[in-house]
């Protein structure tokens, strides 16, 4: 239980960069869960934080056992979240956050974020957790992490205006850096902002 | 954002003993799964705690679209889980736990918990989570709760044993009482160990 936790490094060697550049290229058509998927991986090898995205919920109706201890699901449905996507630990914090891609240029649409998921970070941040979106505006090729607190704030004119406007995240949120390893590092922006 | 979290009250009411008495026979047949979860929702819409049951990860292989957002999937498996069943945000602390029932008298068979679930709680117990199993001993009625550091402590012995004795259980780990409201309320031995 002693083993001491490594502390993030910072400094990039030249053959990083290297290699920075030609995977950003490859990058952007990744999709954002790629992305983080690929990112939490990099924090759990490296142990820096140990966050998991959750399984896809699914309503089991009917399962098949053509075998001994074989399992086939021959008839589910999709169920609709009740929580976010990902959570997890990162020094010590509890970690909440939910990821969404747009092709607008100019707005993320509310459509895109259940109510039931507001509610969910609204109380993982009144009990102490850090809470927060990370946005994907596709054809700008702009990943931004919001912070949850500051966007209840606004909820009120979110909700009137059934969206989320592309200004909002240019100028109250924090855009990600999209590297080499890991892909998209999202606690970078958490150090500066709850560390 | 500022709303105050309550804090758990201790008063219980000759009412709520009544019940208890008659609550606590129906539900000793009750899966160890469904008193948590019930035990979950208590604590979420008395705004105790957040955590909740990860959905239950499958592989979708085959899915049909029979109508315009209808989506049925058709074959799919059960994949081995990666992480606990459990997790979410107690009094600021990040909570994971795993949940076990055993028909056995004198043993939990070890063969009951995936070793990348003890990686997964040895990572979470050094970033500072608190991590632990809840065990349930089906014939005698009694539901456990283990923390994970001291059972680490001895897995070399229970890797040997390919179990852990009822008789660890009893002497080392804490009864979790069952009642009405919650059914099973673990977060009591919590607030007793950690808090």
């Amino acid at each position: 239980m002693n083993t001491p936790i490594k502390r993030r490094k910072t400094n990039i060697t030249l053959d990083s960069t290297f290699y920075n550049k030609n995977l950003k290229k490859s990058n952007l058509g990744m999709k954002l869960e790629n992305l983080i998927n690929n990112s939490n991986t990099y924090y759990l090898e490296n142990d820096l934080a140990v966050i998991h995205k959750k399984p896809t919920p699914i309503q089991v109706v009917r399962v098949d056992y053509p075998a001994r201890n074989k399992a086939v699901i021959r008839e589910a449905y999709y169920k609709t979240p009740s929580t976010t996507d990902y959570n997890g630990i990162y020094r010590g914090k509890y970690i909440d956050f939910e990821a969404k891609e747009t092709n607008s240029n100019t707005l993320l649409p509310l459509a895109n974020i259940h109510p039931h998921q507001i509610k969910h970070l609204y109380n993982i941040v009144r009990h102490g957790g850090i809470g927060f979106f990370i946005v994907s505006f596709k054809v700008k090729k702009e990943i931004y992490l919001a912070p949850f607190a500051d966007l209840y704030k606004n909820y009120y004119l979110i909700q009137k205006r059934k969206s989320v406007p592309y200004s909002y995240f240019k100028e109250k949120c924090f855009l990600i850096k999209e590297g080499y390893n890991p892909l998209l590092d999202y606690l970078d922006v958490l150090d500066k902002l709850y560390f």
